[in-house]
């Protein structure tokens, strides 16, 4: 059945409304049910064979997640490879909400899971990490939906983080996430906001039948 | 601002009723004014220090999808490692839409794009590529809303299909999507109608602080 337009606008605001949270995170309970509502839509993600490759490890607490603070603080500092005034800006942004959210998700991946009988995934194995990327979006847009906000931490070296949480060696882990109610939901990007980087023009990253081709850009074409 | 009830519906049916279409593409043209809008949802996708690494690669021309299109069946016959029953079953999936659809877009990662100035892409380089795929899931939903069928095609070899394109060396390929109107969006996956795999109860994916503790799962409890 088609969606109304009302309908196209919420997912739309959804999408755009979107915020990575790194500041704003408040440290409110989540109850049960909206975290079970998010979690449902991260496993009605798209998955290569119907493999469903990703695990959801619910981290609160905060033992745990201050051995993974700190762990991310020290590679927060040994990835600080700037000079002059980017060096200042890096060391002030804040990365990570990682013990100040109401909890952590750890999204792992396990391509040589049995489900899906392998369809799919011989000729390129990191597809199944490209669906439980794809799980990742669908939490993210879930939460904003329920006023939770998420942050994706990703300075930090996945094997220790394993190890801290006691995952199996054979999995991948695609994501660290910190998971809360916030504040706020920035009309901009913190990065955005702090001078960091910019958003790019969607034009300067399509192109038309060969690569580099912009020729077709014009009044009607999608701009 | 907080999402309505009816905005939050919305979103979580984009979620649930989006579909892996395969064999239900037609061939109707898609407005610019629509693509452009699904390209837009895509490139407001999170990414690692705001690099946003993906590009689109829009694919109408024939002759260069049936070059791919023969390379994809090629590469799902040599995929073909099943016997029985499930090897019979393998040859007769349809598993893309290559020429019978509106279009194919080609979704690359650049994981060495100076944008973002590789904040956060130090301890795992492949943090890139899982943006672009979060690129690729929000470019799914929104498709949905405006009744477009999206189809990814994993069994292919990325070099391969790098070069029928003429994709530069350094990025990866991430996706190979079929993208078109749709005679129908069925109401469970393709693969799980057709025997190949049905989808598991969410709560076989969630653990709570510990890995494999399903201790706290009761009434009350995410299901």
């Amino acid at each position: 059945m088609d969606f109304s337009p009302s309908e196209r606008d919420a997912v739309y605001r959804a999408i755009r409304e979107r915020r990575d949270v790194r500041s704003d995170f408040l440290m409110d309970p989540i109850p049960d049910d909206v975290l079970g509502r998010i979690l449902s839509a991260a496993h009605q993600a798209p998955s290569v064979g119907l493999m469903q490759p990703w695990d959801f490890l619910i981290v609160k607490d905060q033992n745990a997640r201050e051995r993974i603070k700190q762990h991310v603080d020290e590679a927060k500092q040994r990835s600080n490879i700037y000079e002059g005034d980017r060096r200042d800006l890096y060391s002030s942004l804040k990365l990570d909400g990682i013990v100040d959210s109401a909890l952590n998700i750890c999204v792992t991946c396990d391509g040589e899971r049995s489900r899906g009988h392998g369809l799919g995934r011989r000729t390129d194995p990191a597809v199944a990490s490209y669906s439980t990327a794809c799980a990742v979006q669908n939490l993210w847009l879930a939460a904003r939906v329920e006023g939770v906000g998420v942050g994706w931490v990703s300075i930090l070296e996945p094997e220790k983080v394993k190890e801290i949480l006691s995952i199996p060696n054979q999995l991948r882990l695609v994501a660290y996430l910190c998971v809360g109610y916030v504040r706020q939901f920035r009309e901009r990007p913190e990065l955005e906001q702090a001078g960091w980087e910019s958003r790019s023009p969607l034009m300067e990253s399509v192109h038309f039948e060969r690569w580099g081709n912009r020729l077709e850009v014009g009044p009607g074409n999608p701009a």
